[in-house]
């Protein structure tokens, strides 16, 4: 399938404000990739397609997912909306042809991040957050972060929020959303480790 | 050892500071205890010696923990203070002689929580957060929850405190808290559950 083709078939499927909110983060990802020298095509069509088995409802997520082999875990059953994204990864595929695992993957892991994030899981989770449709408090300090610093500090300050605003709002927190943070904070420690025994 | 003793041992071995807090910990422990009609003697003791183990030096922490058996996970390596909660839950039996699990499992959930916290875990967390030394933004009213709320309900908004406090550090967040607040909130949702259940 071509982009355009994508396009229009992702249109058809999504309710309008979702389908602008995807053109948002593709064209948020591809400034991104620019940004970090990260691949633009993949960007771009993970960003695209990342909100795609939002055609779902709902109710239907956790049929969806059994139906395709995806472990539902405790969190994931009660906020099975969650599970859009580890379908996404897959629907890419069954309905968009596109093969890519490293696009999969940024899909799966766009809304509670995960272990080991890649640029491109980066660049697409922290897109979804500040794309131009966006408006919550503090959007536009991360959306400065999105100019100014490096990855890590803005997915650090993504995840952050991103885990305030589910406490607040009295849901659960995925485990793996503090696993990603906690990766972050781990690696600048050994870094800040590292840059001062270079110093000694 | 008899209650008198311990608080002379522990007195000659806390700063005067942190002797208080020990105090102030047992006796609002002591209170949520009646309130809840949970074991009031083990609720003293544990409070009185949830931090039996900061007589030990941050920097001497995972020493003493390894000397002991305790496991190090990589949170704990990288802020070994959290290491006083398990180290103080071995301490307790080698130095003042108690010799009951329960307790000791408190004193080892009261910093970070745990899974599937029992009523003294809760009452022993819950009472670190809010005796009456304590002086934080929003501690009044974790205090008003401590005389009204359900036990679960003090916990959910004390765990959140802690989470959101934690994040805006900078700091780590231990898996385990977000572990004991989820299932605060799936057991509240299960109840929901069954309580609509009952009345179709």
């Amino acid at each position: 399938m071509t982009l355009e083709q994508m396009k229009q078939e992702l249109e058809k499927r999504l309710k309008p404000s979702r389908f602008r909110h995807s053109l948002g983060v593709a064209e948020t990802a591809v400034k991104l990739a620019k940004r970090f020298g990260a691949d633009e095509e993949q960007a771009r069509v993970a960003g695209l397609l990342h909100d795609c088995a939002r055609e779902f409802r709902n109710e239907d997520m956790v049929k969806e997912a059994e139906k395709r082999g995806i472990a539902i875990g405790e969190v994931e059953r009660s906020m099975p909306l969650l599970l859009h994204a580890d379908i996404g990864a897959v629907r890419v595929r069954e309905l968009y042809g596109v093969e890519d695992p490293a696009i999969s993957q940024a899909i799966a892991r766009h809304t509670v991040g995960g272990p080991e994030m890649t640029v491109l899981d980066k660049i697409i989770w922290y897109a979804d957050m500040i794309e131009p449709g966006r408006d919550f408090p503090g959007v536009d300090e991360l959306r400065e972060l999105g100019r100014t610093a490096s990855l890590d500090a803005m997915l650090l300050a993504g995840l952050s929020h991103s885990i305030v605003f589910v406490v607040e709002k009295g849901h659960l927190i995925h485990p793996a959303t503090v696993l990603a943070r906690n990766e972050i904070l781990l690696n600048q420690m050994k870094a800040r480790q590292a840059e001062a025994k270079k110093e000694d």
